[in-house]
């Protein structure tokens, strides 16, 4: 009697002779879970291969991501647009196999996973977006959006904090349409799990207000079928426990951590081959099997099914159709640059001393008005970061029409949430906390820049300014640390006006995330001519220059500052001007990678390559700068964690003084 | 009938006092839990105000630091050195009451605390160091070290995914003698928690197999104190779940988020006098008060019992007692520079290659043997890390006597609870994971940089090296993040040698913590006269001119590099000798930290200020090497993000090769 069941079992052929091939990989995790996704993905997923982006499809994470083979066999075998070469380029440069699921890179992966836990989080926002944009564009005659998110978890997955952290706010928010599907084999990669995990999950899950199926037998197709089938009726968010063999049909391996994330070896291939009565070559697979995969036609049908019923809401609803349309393209609205340029000319014209945190809050409130898609929230600091405005309408269990998340105290969560509310489509996610507290978010930052999404983080209290809370509260080394970032734009507005640019720049970023870095003190909003107004845009520009530099004449000095320093090196320059006769120039660089993707002409009219007396001034760490400024330059920045005291008190501790900035500006005028 | 309990009063009036001085702070913590914890501190606690560092001690944690003014009243009324005009100066430049409580700045604080959740961890830390060296040092005679770790929590730690990991961890570890107690107010900064925190926490933690108290009035001080005897019976970690009010006593503000963050207001504290019946002026306590709180006399009397039974131990154990004097003095073993001298030119004259990882792991088992504080563990990567050794013995619910722990997949703990272990005192604790996953810790490695604490932090697979798990595990903006944390060493050791020198660097460094980063690929072991091996503790040195340098000549050009990529530096600058017969020089540069700290003569020889021409080549972002290339240098390395491919093709697709190099060196020559 073989092994396994002859269509899962093409899964874990694929899966053991790609990995083989690759010379690396997680054999484990596909071989174990085989069963359980066959069902899923021929039986229950509304999924149509031939158009990964139906709006309507139920979505699917693997959130222990390095079980990649299953997702690739899923994807191969069901009719996606993967082919067996594919396959047989696992891991490999340039194929669309990586080694982790990568959004963007292969079609039907909806969420780059591999760092534990995300998935999952991706999973809830997924979840969200469904909610919300069901709320907002269904009626009572039609359920235009209307499906399930369905996340694969292992144990390293609900080892991690962020598995709380989700799973608590999804049981709040009662997402029933969220069915997580455990795969409890009890192994990681240091052995069995009885050494250092000895959760009852279900009751765990349970205590978070979820539906929990426990003790399935993952290898039995039908129990976790009807296990599925009454998830699908419950309306709490639901986690089916199913015990699974890692490596499952490997004679010697299976059941073993060896099977978890090395080939099989050559050997044991063989052994498992005839243990699952497997007999085609590496990388066939019979007609038949294909044949009984093949979910083509029976996606094409439900898709159609569902385009008839959108014909009928459209003819019924058109408003709501086109709004829709438009919200899925993430188009803007057709007044979105007018309303920009007023909102942008209105700012410099009021001139008001404000945080640009409050600032942010004012365009986040005039956003909001503007388009219907924005979805904000904040981590239990709602007033500190100005994300909350009047108007918004909070989700809930019972409210779904909603535009405001109270995440709680969970940044982590909050962020991988938001990054999978922008991967859904449809909304326009934002989310705040204190720039420090991007740290203990910080992967999921980085996985928006990595996928590519469009999340907007907002952080506020973003240096010493921070003030009495402390050192544990005030950031030194994350801006550099978000500017370090591929594709993510980091924006530091110095006043009211540039944070409009910033909001700007940020909606109509596409490909990325942004993160807008905010103060808790007030700034004094700054004077601008028209084309320096212009030129916010371009991440960097001239805000003052001492004398006329029409004819292109060089300065003897430039200061360089972001945000909260800006107003200081004003300050500055015009007493340098003043008192010492220099030729100063003052660049506001509020996003250096906007900067740097401008033409050389532009950036050389800015900083021009033979001005080498350069001060930087921001108050965060000093490396940083080191870019712009060079050996022959100065920064006037953080060398130390900061103290606790009021702002203004600790600028002047830490020498962002005009003082400071005169006496280094004439010392190194001396040189 | 006046509110509350006169005692506990004290805290609330200083609480609302020093908050309102301060014109910031968080009164509604304090407020709420000063029953619970005056009946801890003045009944349970075991504690000397005279002398903080009693190692026997029961140790205090304040998970919720923002109630700061909980911890200062009650070290200034028990008798610890804090004497009232350090609390008028709350969170003022200067003082020992900054915003947060800050480890080292106060006598008694155990632990710096307000970013959420981390206080828990460090608590288990704490208890884990217990367990350790009770089975390491206790006798059936003499319980030498045998203490109680409190930790207050708050709703905010309980949100955070770290309070699961740790909860898991301590619930799987049987953590008996770690007593928390959660602060079950209700309310959070945004309000009432029912909109975004719903768990059954009781449930939650009786599923991590812990003992839970459940529905306690925290303003009973009765009940407090028979549940906490009640836990200290209890095998297992304990949770007692106490209801309290924040803001407790002040009329119109008790129970509500306006009692949370902000001073209660002149008015509000008036009346909140009134209802406590507490008329004395602020800042004042009345004598039979402080009588009432003193603790010194029987603190005294309690260390001085534990001094006899040491004594009458360190008579019938004497080995034990001086090798306990010696671990809690952080002393280094007598044999301990000429052993990693001899280590150091083994590994020269080994002309091995070897991924430092292994390197590393060799050092470990070579450390645990001279060092028998050295507690190791890894985030389930203890194969990949190389962080266990054949004669490591685990920790478990049954196993004290053990300087091995198997963490799981919990990154963020891990680092946590290192550092809490670390703070205890007798322990060297290190743990490890890729250090990509850092980000998952982030903070926590922060915090042992803020601490000042000694934690070792081993991070493999450092670059894109990694290969074919590919982007989401390769780290690239992850070094810039640690080398820009203030009092961090960094070290990225170019082969076992310098690994060996890395490693001596991390167990002799005082005051802060280190991180190694370290290679997953073979490194050659490079050639170094004995002039160059003594200079790699100097963090950077010349190992390699292409002529006689001796009379301070200075090279054309400078290649600068780390870890994998000085082999490329040297291959390279070899081949610019022989085919440009250019002068050329490579800095090997593995700490920069701690070059940085070396005399000016010694930089400036290693660096001559007048080579302009430098190339700095590492696999990580580009942006960082600007410090020491300036704007007339190149930097080869990481502009985006990687791929997923084995590694050796990663480093040719980006770049890092011998003729790139050669050509960038040829391009910047012609200049």
């Amino acid at each position: 009697m073989p092994k396994g069941h002859r269509l899962p079992n093409a899964i874990r052929a694929l899966t053991m002779d790609a990995v083989q091939k690759a010379g690396s990989g997680h054999p484990g995790a596909p071989m174990g879970m085989a069963d359980i996704a066959h069902v899923l993905w021929t039986d229950i997923l509304k999924h149509n291969p031939q158009n990964p982006d139906w709006v309507d499809r139920d979505r699917f994470v693997l959130s222990n991501g390095h079980g990649s083979m299953l997702l690739y066999s899923l994807l191969h075998l069901t009719g996606y647009d993967l082919d067996m070469d594919e396959l047989r380029n696992f891991r490999q440069l340039g194929s669309k196999t990586p080694g982790h699921p990568e959004y963007g890179c292969t079609p039907g992966v909806e969420t780059t996973t591999g760092p534990l836990g995300q998935g999952f989080a991706n999973g809830v926002g997924m979840a969200i977006a469904e909610k919300i944009l069901s709320g907002r564009f269904n009626t009572t005659q039609h359920q235009i959006i209307n499906h399930h998110t369905y996340v694969f978890v292992g144990d390293g997955c609900l080892m991690e904090g962020l598995s709380h952290e989700v799973a608590s706010l999804a049981g709040t928010l009662g997402l029933g349409k969220l069915i997580c599907i455990y795969d409890d084999n009890g192994i990681s990669i240091d052995g069995e799990l009885s050494g250092w995990f000895t959760d009852d999950t279900e009751s765990r899950f349970n205590a978070y207000g979820w539906h929990v199926a426990g003790g399935l037998d993952g290898h039995d197709q039908d129990a976790v079928k009807q296990a599925i089938l009454a998830a699908q009726a419950d309306p709490r968010p639901s986690l089916l426990c199913c015990k699974t063999a890692i490596g499952y049909g490997a004679p010697n391996k299976e059941g073993t951590a060896a099977a978890h994330g090395s080939p099989l070896g050559t050997e044991e291939i063989a052994l498992t081959r005839a243990s699952l009565d497997w007999s085609d070559a590496p990388f066939e697979i019979p007609t038949d099997v294909y044949a009984a995969w093949d979910c083509c036609g029976k996606g094409a049908a439900r898709e159609d099914e569902w385009r008839r019923r959108y014909a009928d809401y459209a003819k019924a609803k058109p408003e709501l159709a086109t709004e829709l349309e438009r919200a899925l393209s993430g188009e803007l609205p057709a007044i979105w640059e007018s309303e920009l340029n007023a909102l942008l000319a209105e700012m410099q014209a009021n001139n008001r001393t404000l945080a640009s945190r409050n600032a942010s809050g004012e365009m986040i409130a005039k956003l909001a008005q503007l388009l219907p898609d924005l979805v904000g929230g904040s981590a239990d600091l709602s007033g500190s970061n100005c994300t909350h405005w009047a108007e918004a309408r909070t989700l809930s269990r019972d409210v779904s029409d909603a535009n405001y998340i109270y995440y709680g105290v969970r940044e982590f969560g909050m962020t991988a949430i938001t990054n999978g509310i922008a991967l859904h489509g449809g909304l326009r996610p934002f989310c705040g906390t204190f720039l420090i507290f991007m740290e203990y978010a910080r992967n999921a930052t980085r996985m928006a820049a990595l996928m590519g999404v469009e999340s907007i983080f907002v952080y506020s209290h973003d240096s010493i300014g921070q003030g009495e809370d402390g050192p544990t509260h005030q950031p030194i080394e994350q801006l550099a640390n978000l500017r370090g970032t591929p594709n993510m734009s980091v924006w530091r507005p110095c006043d009211s006006v540039e944070t409009v640019v910033a909001w700007k720049a940020a909606i109509e970023k596409k490909g990325g995330p942004t993160a807008l870095v905010l103060s808790r003190q007030g700034l004094p909003n700054l004077p601008r001519e028209a084309e320096q107004l212009a030129n916010i845009a371009r991440g960097a520009y001239v805000l003052y220059d001492s004398s006329d530099m029409s004819n292109d004449a060089a300065p003897e000095v430039i200061l360089l500052a972001t945000g909260s320093e800006v107003s200081l090196a004003l300050a500055s320059a015009q007493k340098l001007a003043t008192d010492d006769g220099l030729v100063v120039r003052v660049v506001s660089m509020p996003c250096v990678e906007t900067f740097e993707a401008q033409e050389p002409t532009y950036r050389d009219r800015v900083l021009p390559d033979s001005v080498r007396k350069r001060v930087a001034i921001e108050a965060s760490h000093v490396d940083y700068w080191r870019k712009w400024v060079g050996l022959d330059g100065r920064v006037i920045g953080m060398h130390s964690f900061g103290e606790s005291a009021p702002g203004s008190t600790l600028f002047q501790h830490f020498g962002f003084t005009v003082d400071k900035v005169v006496d280094t500006v004439r010392e190194l005028m001396r040189l």
